[in-house]
């Protein structure tokens, strides 16, 4: 009989779409589940189809590190956003951050290899690992849900090929510090492994916090990359835009992989793109400063449950909270929530949460009137099932 | 020191983006090289974007597997041209064919797996197998660059999971035969193998010959993969836009693949397959008409080349040639045929041709003038080095 790939089996189902099944069942639902932002794109990103259409070579298949135009504003926006000096061979434009994420893996890692995840990690980074045969190794953030650095060097061993960190994090919602990313970043290059800096939402940060790209630290250029996303800054998610920054060496391989995945990066999303990158992070900014009242509202709300432990992020768009009670199990919380609440939310265990009953709710997705709607049927629940 | 993986150094460097380089420092250079097409997408693509942008859902995430508007226009669309039968949750949408082959071998192969590839091969199949660590194994085609049905059978180990077919055939233009198509289909399901079927060029068919779907046999859906492109008939190729046809019990293993790889296809480049699969295969019909015309100036010009071997291919828009001079190698020809003559054709080697010198050349991506200025400068070029 054809039989699936043992590969494959290993791989989590993908629980957007399993939560995604579950609202589509429960008219009504407010969804608190994934992670995109609820404003629209810049309105300069509509007269990109019209640029696009204007010189037919843009119909055949372009550079498969993606259109000049763009790599160099992206080069120009590194420098002044994130301090990252560069070159353009460094640059590579990716139909998404998770695509970023896998070409990162193939080019550096053969099956059996360990990639270093803190835990609770993004699931999509555990997916990839799996996918392609590597071993995902899960290391524990301390309880602020930092980076532990003592941990991460203890985890590892002779097969590490890279740490990942998430700042801000999903689905933490904590900004990693200045000095925790520069630790990460010293110990894989002082180890000889590569530090994987996912930065989709650099510029979600609350309250006063500051992204920080380990990239720009002197001597990261060699072991470092750097993945972007445009799907939340600039609402581009349907679009698939991200991009990643590498070590020069390793261009050439990026390019084998895409090349053979995707071809080009679609080129009437990177007319979007430069429109997006001309408007710069003013644009988000304002929608960015309203989010932190919902923010606000949100940890209020969860301050009234005796029996729920969470942090207060100052990043993304995510709380992630622990709910005390040895008789529930996160995906039996989420499904009740939806059916008896109307509201939904993503299971801990999605994020390698599995001891415990951890929930991650979001609060970017949805008009801040509507959200806070959806916080308050959540926090109604969740004083109704574990008051 | 942070090193590249060794399943990347085993995936051959691309060869398109490197003749592109060499096209790029010989200004005035016509292109035989890329598989694109003369002709523009259909008008009413233009119209795509506006239809996308009227409703703010299609900012966000869409799913994995493509719109449902897409998917049923597709499953139509088989059914008349292809006559699959088919039921929606076989269908996935993929951001262009490429990415269809890669989602098919990791969904069934297990690192050291073998695939069986008909040599001369498409490169983008050989480097996506071992990209994920499996092995291509090449069987070469009888002397019409037909299948070869016996060495096929023998090819076949424990470690076996799939067939690959092209047709009509990338490089050599050959239109498979209905009955070596089944065959093959048939030898797959008998052995508990995949048959992949790759159909990009389904429309590209001159001089009477017939296009034929695999899985259009009684039987077939258990075991056929089937990969669609828009990039080629509809000339959407910058927009990445495929499909692919699947068991439906692989359909949750591709969800998980193409979630952690790209998300959802573009949606706006969604919106534009709509448009082509409404205009239909009668858009591209004239076109390839006028095609059949350059094929046979390209047919005839060579054959005034004693020491050139060639077939008459019926499909796709390659002529793939051999020439007979033990001193030449493929990339020495091509380099010289772009510096000396100003006309880039791709090496076979990419193609998997180590022994003897092989060209493919293809006559779509041009006017027809052009195009067949281009073919006297590959036929002067020829007739010196060779004549």
């Amino acid at each position: 009989m054809q039989m699936l790939s043992n590969r494959i089996k290993a791989v989590q189902t993908p629980i957007i779409p399993t939560v995604g099944d579950l609202i589509a069942a429960n008219p009504g639902t407010i969804s608190l589940g994934q992670g995109v932002v609820y404003y629209d794109p810049p309105d300069s990103v509509f007269s990109a189809p019209a640029k696009f259409n204007s010189d037919p070579e843009n119909f055949r298949y372009q550079f498969v590190e993606g259109i000049p135009e763009l790599r160099a504003s992206i080069r120009h926006k590194l420098i002044g956003d994130n301090k990252i000096q560069n070159r353009l061979n460094e640059i590579v434009v990716t139909a998404g951050s998770n695509m970023g994420f896998l070409n990162a893996i193939l080019a550096i890692c053969d099956p059996d290899d360990e990639v270093i995840l803190i835990r609770p990690w993004y699931f999509n980074h555990e997916m990839a690992i799996r996918m392609v045969n590597c071993i995902p190794v899960s290391v524990d953030s301390n309880e602020d849900y930092q980076p532990d650095l003592t941990a991460l060097e203890e985890a590892i061993t002779n097969r590490t090929r890279a740490i990942v960190t998430v700042s801000p994090n999903n689905p933490t919602g904590v900004v990693y510090t200045q000095e925790n990313l520069t630790a990460v970043n010293n110990l894989c290059k002082q180890r000889g492994i590569f530090h994987i800096s996912d930065e989709a939402y650099e510029y979600f940060c609350h309250d006063g916090a500051e992204h920080f790209s380990a990239a720009s630290l002197d001597d990261a250029a060699s072991h470092t990359i750097s993945l972007f996303s445009l799907s939340k800054s600039y609402s581009l998610a349907s679009w698939r835009m991200g991009y990643m920054v590498v070590p020069e060496q390793m261009f050439l391989a990026i390019r084998k992989i895409q090349d053979t995945n995707v071809i080009c990066p679609p080129v009437i999303s990177q007319y979007a793109a430069l429109e997006c990158l001309k408007a710069g992070s003013s644009y988000c900014a304002p929608m960015i400063e309203g989010l932190g009242s919902v923010r606000k509202y949100f940890l209020g709300g969860l301050k009234t449950i005796s029996s729920v432990d969470h942090c207060s992020p100052t990043g993304a768009f995510y709380v992630f909270f622990r709910i005390n009670d040895s008789n529930l199990k996160d995906m039996q919380v989420v499904q009740k929530l939806i059916q008896d609440y109307g509201v939904a939310t993503v299971p801990g265990q999605a994020f390698g949460m599995e001891n415990g009953c951890f929930i991650r709710a979001s609060y970017g997705a949805l008009e801040p009137t509507v959200a806070k709607k959806g916080i308050d049927r959540l926090i109604e629940g969740l004083t109704a099932l574990i008051g």
